[in-house]
């Protein structure tokens, strides 16, 4: 099957299996087995061959896939082999622990800049970056052509700072704010709330 | 469908099912659509409409969902009716960020310990918290009976950790080092990792 024509749910394991695969790499270790994923990952060995097949012949069997070649090939479908530039909105908490991360760059993502819109901390430094004022920020994520936001900023103002990155050209949100978004066709997001996470797994607590 | 029955799948969407209800009902609004429902959250109306018969009869034809006995349910089904005590190991940025948190305690969550291993740390206040001594783990959450944590160590040391929380009786991890989780059946893992979900963005990105 064509890398274009993957199913959303698989495309949702392909970066855990890059993880693990460039975990196992900075150990030395050349080959894997879906055996030795699944255990890492924690899905059936079953699972991530049938994945796996989805783009392409790797493997062979017996002598299991090739790490490098397999990580290649996953840059490459995830198009994380470029290099992105990220913006961050919202210098609270969440946005210093985003903007201190030092996992990013490795992985295919680039910090370009960060924003609020309190005066306090407009012109301020967060390691190496000087906080932007977010009335800017449509103007901004034009001109570097910015397609990537991570959006930290409280819930009541998420909205109406995400409408302003899609003006500017944005096409991907990672949201920290505990709010659905509404966005046109086109525009994807991925949610990050701790909250939503717990009450997933107290369903399953006694 | 007995509620004990319901399929991993669809417990992962019912927390943000309860998160647009309880946004709804903090406006004021006591009833609602699955099309209403699906416009917020970006799910079509029938999934909405299907995934809420798994557990039961809820409105009728043209009259739509009452919000506070869905609300009710939904609390009920995933038992965040009950506050849950959970602890938070690791004081660096993202720790600071979950103990600083306001988000918790109205949607079924007490933060009770926080704990790190650096000497410069230990005994130090964040918020209402006094930093714990991450040697006294296990203890610390056998006697309390702790069964959630979260856990934002580094990378290297996150399994380690994940082992002494599950020997002191923890049964789900939040965990937000990017690394998989080796655990015993039984025991739940969460991932927090802003990478993979860019990384799932990005594939439909040109």
């Amino acid at each position: 099957m064509n890398a274009d024509k993957i199913p959303d749910i698989i495309i949702g394991r392909l970066p855990v299996y890059l993880r693990a695969l460039q975990q196992l790499s900075e150990k030395g270790m050349l080959t894997t087995s879906s055996q030795e994923l699944g255990e890492i990952i924690g899905i059936s060995a079953a699972q991530i061959r049938k994945d796996i097949s989805q783009f392409g012949e790797f493997g062979k069997q017996g002598t299991g896939y090739s790490i490098p070649f397999l990580i290649e090939r996953l840059r490459d479908i995830l198009k994380v082999d470029r290099g992105w530039e990220v913006v961050i909105v919202g210098m609270g908490d969440v946005g210093h622990a985003l903007a201190h991360y030092q996992g990013f760059a490795n992985r295919g993502f680039h910090v370009n800049m960060v924003f609020d819109n309190d005066p306090q901390k407009i012109g301020q430094k967060v390691g190496d970056f000087e906080i932007l004022d977010a009335a800017m920020l449509t103007e901004k994520i034009k001109q570097n052509k910015i397609k990537i936001a991570m959006l930290a900023v409280p819930a009541t103002s998420a909205q109406e700072v995400a409408d302003q990155l899609i003006k500017g050209g944005v096409k991907a949100i990672l949201n920290y704010a505990p709010i659905s978004l509404n966005v046109p066709h086109g525009v994807r997001v991925q949610y990050i709330d701790p909250v939503t996470h717990l009450q997933r797994m107290t369903y399953y607590l006694d």
